[in-house]
């Protein structure tokens, strides 16, 4: 489950403080490789820089499914598949910082990678690349419809409110290319892509 | 577009740290009313009660709205619309509170207020609501397609890789009554429930 949630998701929110202890929530693309969650920034970021020294962080992923509509507001909720990933980050370099560069691109689009130009040198050293192990991490899942009290149900107004719930799905348009896009075709990798389904 | 952003999310992840430094990173629901985004948890969570306290915060919103296929994997990227709130919560209590768990949701399900049980004393002393100012915020919005370099352009093979933007959308599934719903009609604004348009 831990792997399939992260393996699911486009976005993790990462955190980070400054000097002063003023904490920052940072939403990163992210990928997966083994037990290593993967993200990169820039190595001109202060905050990117506080991981790589070994700030402790937390990660998270969330991927929202739903709307949980009960009979009375307290019993309301959210479907939702989350990790939260603890510890420290380590900052990859050489060949397996490339490895991990490919990983968050496959990860994001699958087949994108053997297309395109891989990082230079100098793209190499503006990019500050960080691994976060799934040693400490949580899953929580919730699915399905409302848990309403026993009165609420049998209340003769809240009773005969509506109650279940309204899923909610990711969904991708047509690809637009940019102007300058001289390809006929669109890969078949960039038309058949979609997350795995919850 | 601070505004609009906020009102067009639905889930927050929001920073709090334990007393050993490690941060946490909680996705959570909210609202937002006037120049404060409002959010709750439980008073029996250790890390609400910090924020409550007095601890300094960030919370950020995150709208994922498609990836940016570049030429490059430096140039690749994602459009999205983020805001990022610093600051201090301040615990809501008494009328206060309770209107503030309105427009939570109020925010989330326009409508459903009017309809729904309002939390009993008990329900409300279980529940620790937060308001966190809108006075130190920062906004980001990419949009469009990828920005390649002259070169990845003009370069023989990388030249002709297919590049633009693929949108990505959340979409609503159709209402799903629990169980024990009795309601026979779905009511409007379940039906034609859907977020702001970026």
């Amino acid at each position: 489950m831990l792997h399939a949630i992260l393996d699911a998701g486009l976005v993790a929110h990462v955190a980070v403080q400054d000097e002063s202890g003023q904490p920052y929530v940072i939403p990163v693309g992210y990928g997966r490789r083994g037990d290593d969650v993967l993200f990169h920034g820039s190595t001109g970021s202060r905050l990117f820089r506080s991981l790589a020294a070994g700030q402790p962080t937390c990660l998270t992923v969330t991927l929202l499914d739903g709307l949980v509509l009960a009979r009375s507001a307290f019993e309301s909720s959210m479907n939702y598949r989350s990790v939260m990933v603890l510890g420290v980050a380590r900052r990859l370099s050489g060949d397996d910082e490339l490895d991990a560069l490919r990983a968050i691109s496959e990860h994001l689009l699958p087949g994108r990678w053997a297309d395109i130009r891989h990082p230079s040198a100098k793209e190499r050293a503006a990019t500050l690349t960080l691994a976060l192990p799934l040693d400490e991490c949580s899953v929580k899942v919730r699915t399905g419809g409302p848990e309403d009290l026993e009165e609420d149900v049998a209340d003769p107004v809240f009773g005969g409110v509506w109650a279940g719930h309204v899923p909610l799905t990711e969904s991708f348009g047509a690809p637009v290319p940019c102007d300058n896009n001289t390809a006929g075709l669109t890969p078949t990798y960039i038309e058949t892509w979609h997350r795995p389904a919850p």
